[in-house]
């Protein structure tokens, strides 16, 4: 195995496929990073077990020329040194040769470097999906419906199945769900497939290393579900994540669908107040704010803590409709919940102190976020 | 006590007092910060009784208000809260009001804060210096001999005096010298002043904070010294800091005064290949790299480790003189003492792979870096 290759395509790969290795494994071998040299380019493989990362790196693309002197075969490397290395090799070319012993030499410049690789067989072969049915995603799209959702899984393991996004294909509609049963955040939109498919949970460490990989400047990405993975495809990459085991419970009952209260805001006037509030709270696990309604369009927003001290701050909002109302929350849901909301402006319906509340944004996106009141008397 | 001052002014100076207060100090009162109002402005005081600093905002300077109607008076706020709470406010004033009862009430725009303060009666007198001596250093030259000694200063506590770097003022000429005894750093720079002292040995750690609060826009800080503190004053700051105890260690005669292999290379070319050659061997503590001197004023920067490979480079410098050489040390040091010469070509002279090498560079500062080898055999 040999080829010569241009720096900083390599650098961008490794980079990728870091993602998915993490030094605590149960599988040795998955601390390395697979490398295999075929006729038309290089594949570089990371696996952590629950999700695996293929980045391809091909001889040649759009007129340009990325690998030369390639000589099929392919080895492991340890990834805790490769990366530094490749990162801090001198020169913009790279040669790598791998002789039968396993020993990789990586020539750059003046600089030589000879890593003992671990045989390529021993790496343990990644499942392949069993299905040709795939959907188009814009990729902005998926990385926003990711980013208003994911933050919203649970961390506990109490209830694994709340720790993913359930993702729901129905009738042209792409649904994402997260929910940690003190608040739930969806988002859905319209996709152009036949395809359907419900009770899909996504473990929600998945997505955020997806989000961190793909890349604004591909178009799309191809998605593939089977009943236990599913395989996010662009141009360089193939990310392949094992699905959650089990039922993620109903929730749409949980989504009030009349108000008492209607309270239309600026997003960034409410964010900018509730931060502040929870300056004196941050103490507490949940730092708890209260909302209370007033009269000419304003509301208070404020925070007490015995110890340190009093916070407060009325908000100019463009209306209130509805009964009076006082409400406390946990100021870091609602400022999770606010900041994805990408709208100038937004509406809250509320249905009493004690009820869940939704927020909405007023810019006709599809997105739903709910969050339960602390009681605080 | 009452106030109305520019926002940016108030946090500038409150970054910079919060650099001297630690959330874990003996003294209760010290995890908060001070704030005095006189006729004249404002002073902030924060200390861990180690360090002490002193932020002034002044009513009126080059012509922009920074304050306005100010009624003198004091108080101690939390530094866990005040920081945050000033930097997240919401305009560009801010009003500070104090009421008998120790209740600071901080007003910006629409949001209000009630802390509860502390009686500044309680906060303990900092020491005040017992001299008029004083002398004067550039901002950035005092600037550039803190960054090129102290790194050198001893991180264990088995020697205390090593934690601290030692300060000479001697005909017209300050020197800085830190050791841990593994390796040496000294600078030297000409004054303008008749005072002199020697054996005054300032915490790395107080070295350190006066390096990140040392504001280039100012030209001059002055400087006064007496038994056990020094004071580096300048328009806005005052950072005092205690001394260390005892005798700090003669260290002229470490420095050898003869070579018996001369190296004249580029800084940077060296310090790239020191830092590859350091990849494979960072895991253990002292990471080890070997230099070996080669014929056509070539070295080679090598470095082993059984496990994971080995790593060469021929590295080209200007010129080679006197007897070969192979010597072993540790890249962590070398790194350290070749990032701070600022020159573009340094020399090293030997005297035998088992005595202590020195690195100067070759622009006429009088910088001088000492490192002991290490033993590979």
């Amino acid at each position: 195995m040999k080829f010569v290759i241009q720096r900083d395509q390599l650098i961008a790969s490794v980079q990728d496929v870091m993602k998915a290795i993490s030094p605590r494994t149960a599988i040795p071998i998955l601390t390395g990073m697979k490398i295999e040299a075929h006729t038309h380019g290089i594949t570089l493989t990371g696996s952590d077990s629950d999700i695996s990362i293929e980045s391809y790196i091909p001889v040649e693309e759009d007129g340009n020329v990325y690998i030369e002197q390639l000589e099929p075969g392919s080895i492991v490397l340890h990834a805790r040194y490769f990366p530094d290395i490749v990162r801090k090799l001198p020169e913009k070319t790279v040669e790598f040769e791998v002789d039968h012993l396993h020993q990789v030499t990586i020539k750059s410049g003046r600089a030589e470097f000879k890593l003992n690789g671990q045989d390529a067989e021993e790496y343990p072969l990644l499942p392949k999906l069993q299905t040709d049915d795939s959907f188009e995603v814009p990729i902005d799209l998926l990385k926003n419906m990711i980013k208003q959702t994911v933050f919203a899984v649970s961390t506990m393991e109490t209830r694994p199945i709340l720790t993913g996004v359930n993702v729901n294909l129905k009738e042209k509609g792409l649904n994402f769900t997260a929910t940690d049963s003190h608040r739930l955040a969806s988002r859905a939109v319209p996709i152009d497939t036949n395809l359907e498919f419900s009770n899909i949970v996504i473990p929600g460490k998945s997505l955020n290393e997806l989000n961190r990989i793909l890349d604004d400047a591909e178009e799309t990405v191809e998605v593939s579900v089977t009943e236990n993975q599913i395989l996010f495809r662009t141009k360089h990459i193939n990310f392949l994540s094992r699905l959650l085991d089990g039922n993620y419970p109903e929730t749409s009952r949980l989504i009030p669908t009349q108000s008492k209260t209607i309270i239309q805001a600026k997003t960034k006037d409410l964010i900018q107040a509730i931060d502040r509030a929870s300056l004196l709270a941050r103490e507490e696990r949940n730092n708890v704010v209260k909302l209370t309604t007033e009269s000419n369009n304003f509301l208070e927003i404020s925070s007490n803590s015995p110890e340190v001290g009093h916070v407060s701050e009325e908000v100019s909002v463009h209306k209130i409709e509805g009964e009076e109302l006082k409400i406390s929350f946990s100021s870091k849901y609602m400022l999770d919940a606010l900041k994805v909301i990408e709208s100038e402006d937004i509406i809250i319906e509320f249905t009493g102190a004690m009820r869940p509340f939704i927020i909405q944004p007023v810019n006709g996106e599809n997105i739903l976020q709910l969050i339960l009141p602390v009681r605080t008397y």
